[in-house]
């Protein structure tokens, strides 16, 4: 590892997660440390509460389908949801630069207030601070969450209870998020316009755990893409996952920025997008339930977990070939989210 | 208000609840959303939870008696423990500019692990960001917490248990935070080492409510200082606080540099120090409790909770006069914390 920090080392990739090992994971440890998941599983009472926290640091702070602040908002909310609890309570804390427009700070919390209203979530406490002009770019924030969770929905975030033959589920296209951010960045022009994904799922992914849909884990497809998660959930496991090329649900803008670009498709960053490992018995009905969404209504599924690949994850191609997939090395694009 | 943000904005002080009350609570408002006060109290189940959230932005990042790293897991930890929680959780959200050592990364993680242990409390939540060379000023770091709350010390952070007669207790000197961190940034050389006063306060904090003390109120002395609390504490009440100069413990180094850079000891931040509202029957028994622990051993009566002055904080001066206490207005040290 390099002696100081580099952006791969906030690209949620390989190098993100050397570096929780090495440092964070190192000294932080505790039983209920949660190092990779997307939130802590924790005990308060005869409850049990789920606890996120993310910082967000996009660049630019407004793009198509959304702005810094519903991001923060829907990635919280998003975290709460894939853990298997119902989001409940937000904190806000923001980072400020000297001579930030107020009228840009008020349009972000207004939408804030606006994401967390329609999710059914409170932001309930909060944090500014102001740095001088050139400490800070623009504006950076942090939300923090809590959801309860009930017994039965505990093993999701750990995916213990994944077997082989479980369905591997997307709930739409990958890469809106990262492509918008891209094309917003270098002023590219779609025929269509093109958005972030950016939206909370808590909506539907409470549908499918309240129709007993046999949900084994759930995870939000952020930074580090689809072939992250994949990577580090069959990471000494005695499953693999076998994912379809043909069934991956990828727009025709994206390929074409993707071949401009050198991107790759599974490495693609999402702010709407979760990957579920789901019973075979239940996944037909959880992709009707999902379809019901917005959020959801180009689910498919993209692939099981299978016994042949044992601690891998694979990609059949298009053209019969066998890749496996790996976490993301080095950096796709900085400052995504 | 200026239509941009200023450095007065993050003063703690009166635009930053200016800029709360017309951005954020406008926005955000709802019955659980505690704006001015130090967290959040929720119902979870059958507990009651505080939560809190805080971003420092501290520059020196290492300064006497600790850095960036102790000063957020403190931070954290106190603004539960005044709430009259019992802290338990803390998310470690980290902003860092590229570049940044890794081995100073590794020392402030291992510092807040340390506080985290002596203080009882577990670190199980985080996340990394890494932003471009220039795009933040070294490290960022935002801790949020969760802690337990007995109904018995729920009035706590609202003070709507305030009597006339009640005591102001401070547990030692003021401005020992900020007098560090200012010696450190003009390079002021003491006699005597000076270090920041940053500590986690919730064990003494416990032993007070353990012994059935009536707390009535309690807040950490942060940014805006002892003066923008008691003014925050008593507008629009039926009450008013009355200190007295002489009980004020300033220490002669502080009371020096006060003179010498213009600043009011009432306005300095500190990370160690707590302004308590206590019964008059119990005060005397709440100094020998602060009095056991180290973050207590100056602690001292400062005045009390009077009729004569409703709505209003007053200081009785040295030479006999009388002095309105208000909230910081303008901005004494930026990024103190």
């Amino acid at each position: 590892m390099p002696n100081i920090i580099t952006l791969s080392h906030g690209s949620g990739g390989k190098m993100t997660s050397d570096l929780i090992r090495s440092t964070f994971a190192h000294f932080f440890y505790n039983p209920a440390l949660n190092v990779f998941g997307d939130s802590a599983i924790l005990n308060a009472g005869s409850s049990r509460l789920a606890f996120t926290t993310d910082s967000y640091v996009i660049d630019p702070i407004f793009f198509p389908g959304g702005n810094i602040g519903k991001l923060a908002i829907c990635g919280t909310i998003n975290d709460l949801a894939v853990a298997g609890a119902i989001p409940h309570y937000i904190s806000a804390a923001f980072i400020i630069e000297e001579g930030f427009p107020l009228d840009q700070l008020k349009q972000i919390a207004k939408s804030m207030a606006e994401t967390a209203s329609q999710a059914g979530v409170l932001i309930v406490t909060g944090d500014t601070k102001v740095v001088k002009h050139g400490q800070c770019d623009k504006i950076f924030i942090n939300t923090s969450g809590i959801g309860f969770l009930a017994n039965k929905n505990e093993h999701i975030s750990s995916g213990m209870k994944i077997c082989i033959g479980d369905q591997i589920l997307l709930n739409g296209f990958v890469g809106d998020h990262e492509i918008c951010i891209l094309a917003a960045r270098e002023n590219l022009q779609f025929e269509k316009p093109f958005e972030s994904d950016v939206a909370p799922l808590n909506t539907m992914i409470k549908a499918l755990l309240d129709a007993d849909i046999e949900v084994k884990f759930m995870r939000d497809i952020t930074r580090g893409g689809l072939a992250t998660i994949c990577a580090e959930l069959t990471e000494n496991k005695a499953f693999g996952i076998a994912i379809e090329e043909q069934l991956l649900p990828v727009r025709e803008e994206t390929k074409g920025i993707c071949e401009l670009y050198g991107f790759d498709p599974l490495y693609l960053a999402n702010e709407g997008k979760i990957v579920a490992v789901i019973s075979r018995e239940t996944a037909g009905k959880a992709i009707e339930i999902m379809k019901k969404f917005s959020t959801g209504k180009d689910a498919v599924i993209i692939g099981e977990i299978t016994d042949t690949y044992p601690g891998k994850s694979v990609m059949k191609t298009i053209t019969g070939g066998l890749r496996i997939i790996d976490r993301l090395s080095g950096m796709q694009l900085p400052r995504i989210c």
